[in-house]
């Protein structure tokens, strides 16, 4: 930390530009890595650009790809790729996790005992503790995973060798929630698998939840084994796990109510619920399909464009405008139709400052969504549906497609590699990153009174 | 206004329900009057259901139509169709403008001082006085529209009746910005008569700015000429015009550039930039077209539906979210990022509470439109950028269609008719409409910090 600290203070760098630096940094190596013939299975070839694409696509764990991972990667390249996914995934938790914990440290003290209390603080102390620590979870739940899957993947494939690179790459990209595949057509293959499916799901959900509430489990587990009493769960923990659970749900039903007679029309109701089920957790951010997604009806792939949008939770792997700016967002609409001069939740009230920032990250994620679908629009030949769904499934570094990525011109794909960089990055820091120094307020004027809506 | 306030006492309405109330009376009685075969041509019959359609469509100054008005109705039908949509227009400027004056009355006296003077309100008293006014203003702009319209319309038509006909009618739903045309084709008889384009873009933009603006630039001219001094435009006008001449300005030169080669190939650059500007000026609110705007190409269509959705001016005869709700979000975002404390504008100071209240009525707009394009997916069998731009159009009360509207199914129909209603009232209105009584805060939690974006 006081590196960092002292590399802050001399180069004048906020915080926020750090990250994006290092994530510049990583994208550069990355591409260089990706871009080395080592990786590709022979007579394979892969151009800069698209190891650029490539690249920033792992990093910010979205998954669209211009090219066919499994064709051109040899299984060196599949591990080269895996490692710099696992990286973009355990970096943004960790520096996610981090934004988190210093919000803590810049407020009042009267306002700091009452946090303290609230986030279980004591917990942990620095950056590098912390990173181990989100170290230590996710490679304890990917290897879980991919002992399941690998020995689970028996049944599919030929060799050990293959069944456990399979179930390696399969837990890795689930649980950082890449959406990277080596299958070619991602999980078809396990589309009748309940189990398959059943795994994923469940890694999907530990890596988009957010690290934060992870800590917070691992911390309650703790306290209830040793009989310690006095735990809480923080307003945020309740919150973006209430609104996750609550999109998932939604997502659920809604996919279940369309498409039961329609994708699924073959599908017995459980398989059918299922289904929609992990339709639901992949827009969460997991980028996972067991079926064409292309043959969803129109509503459906609304649901899952507005769902992708919403994204994961923050200081997950997933991306979008985040579950809690969501449920704030929402959460204030209600208040004000109400007539409610505050907005409780659980018992504590969400701060003027956090509504604004909320509602500050809604309009420039619609404004740069709806800019990225314009340019789009006119550099490409899609529909505008098929269009809008590849520039939410990168904002919210999803990684479903329609089917379009491949075939997109050089602007449409340096859109897409933008819009993925931004929804890693999140929209809060991408506005600190293209504004000014913040200034005082030096004089003021009257208020005046508008006429709004 | 007294009996007005017994009422509003009386029946324990909010004034928000009073409106509505009147309006849902309006749209009742209208749909009776349009139902009266007397009105009709000969041989032409109009369902209950389709009356209704028209009628909303009438009160909300839409102009969107699920039949040919001109080969429906009558002369007589003509008259009284228009008589609805002026009926429309004025009472929504007068309510707006009301609202307007009366949110200056609920404040401090500090803050009432300044804003005394800002507004200039000594010019009006009373709702009586402030409807004669705009009747005034509205009816002596549609009558130089009509006379000047009218004579020139003496080239196009046979007889002088149908010359002053039709100049009346275009007239009264240009400056309305009804939309509504009794030529079959809107304005697309005259797409090379520079002189018609002229008149009607200068009506529709009068109809548009705002009933406030034309009552301060009234009262600024007759300052003027009287030589009387110290009369200032409130910051309200001057942020409203400003965003309604930018937007102006963008929607025209973003058109040009696109269809300059496209849609207007055929046209000289003075007359493609005319069209431009005509296109621009209808998406405001007055729905006018003078080509096929369905061969326009996706990405003027997708500019298009963003302007409608940003609509005309409050208080004017416009819908959708109002300039003023769009320029104090932008500027909102724009501060937010320079991490600015306040909101200046004009040597003047955006309120904490006009801020919020505008990305309320920006989430809400969303949020409905967003279900309304959802539902429409579901019954209707058009394309998501068909279905979006019909439901823009009827937010935004603007009317322009790719030409579905006659070809929507009855729950399609209800969506746009409830989304014209809407947009008409005003997302606020509709706010207050849903909710319950404002509560007091009777207690206070701490506040919890929350990760955002
Ligand atoms: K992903
Ligand atoms: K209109």
């Amino acid at each position: 930390m006081s590196f960092i600290n002292r590399l802050i203070k001399n180069q004048n760098l906020s915080p926020v530009k750090l990250i994006v630096l290092f994530y510049f940094l990583a994208i550069l190596i990355s591409t260089a890595i990706l871009n080395v013939p080592l990786f590709w299975q022979e007579g394979q070839t892969l151009s800069l650009f698209d190891s650029l694409f490539t690249a920033i696509s792992a990093i910010s764990v979205t998954g669209l790809s211009v090219i066919p991972i499994d064709q051109v990667f040899n299984t060196a390249g599949y591990f080269a790729l895996s490692f710099i996914f696992q990286l973009g995934g355990i970096g943004i938790m960790t520096m996610g996790t981090a934004i988190y914990l210093m919000l803590g440290k810049k407020i009042g003290i009267r306002e700091r005992q009452l946090i303290s209390i609230d986030h279980n603080q004591a917990t942990f102390s620095g950056l590098v503790r912390l990173t181990k620590k989100i170290l230590q979870t996710i490679l304890v739940i990917e290897l879980v995973g991919m002992v399941v899957l690998s020995i689970h993947y028996l049944n599919y494939f030929d060799t050990w060798q293959e069944a456990w690179l399979q179930g390696y790459f399969a837990s890795v990209s689930a649980t950082t929630n890449a959406g990277f595949h080596i299958t070619g057509v991602s999980l078809i293959p396990f589309a009748d698998d309940y189990f398959v499916q059943f795994i994923q799901i469940i890694l999907m959900i530990l890596g988009a939840i957010g690290f934060p509430v992870l800590i917070e489990i691992q911390q309650w587990l703790i306290d209830r084994k040793n009989r310690k009493k006095g735990f809480r769960f923080t307003t945020f923990m309740k919150l973006t796990t209430t609104t996750y659970f609550l999109l998932l749900i939604f997502g659920m039903v809604i996919i279940f109510l369309i498409e039961h007679n329609l994708a699924f029309a073959d599908q017995p109701w459980y398989q059918s619920l299922l289904s929609s089920l992990f339709n639901s957790v992949s827009t969460r951010s997991g980028g996972q399909i067991t079926s064409n997604i292309a043959e969803f009806s129109t509503p459906t792939l609304i649901v899952l464009a507005f769902l992708m949008f919403i994204g994961a939770s923050p200081s997950s792997a997933g991306g979008g405008i985040r579950t809690t700016t969501f449920a704030v967002m929402l959460l204030s609409v209600y208040n004000y139709a109400k007539g409610r001069q505050s907005i409780k939740v659980f018992q504590r009230e969400i701060s003027h400052r956090d509504t604004i920032r909320s509602f500050v990250v809604l309009t420039t994620a619609i404004s740069l969504t709806l800019i990225a679908i314009f340019v789009l629009s006119i550099t490409e030949s899609f529909s505008i549906l098929e269009l809008a769904f590849e520039v939410f499934s990168a904002f919210g570094t999803t990684g479903l497609s329609l089917g379009i990525t491949a075939e997109l011109s050089v602007i449409g794909r340096i859109v897409i590699m933008v819009m993925m960089f931004i929804g890693r990055i999140g929209i809060f820091s991408f506005l600190f990153l293209i504004s000014s120094p913040p200034t005082k307020d030096l004089y003021r004027y009257p208020e005046a009174r508008m006429l709004i809506g």
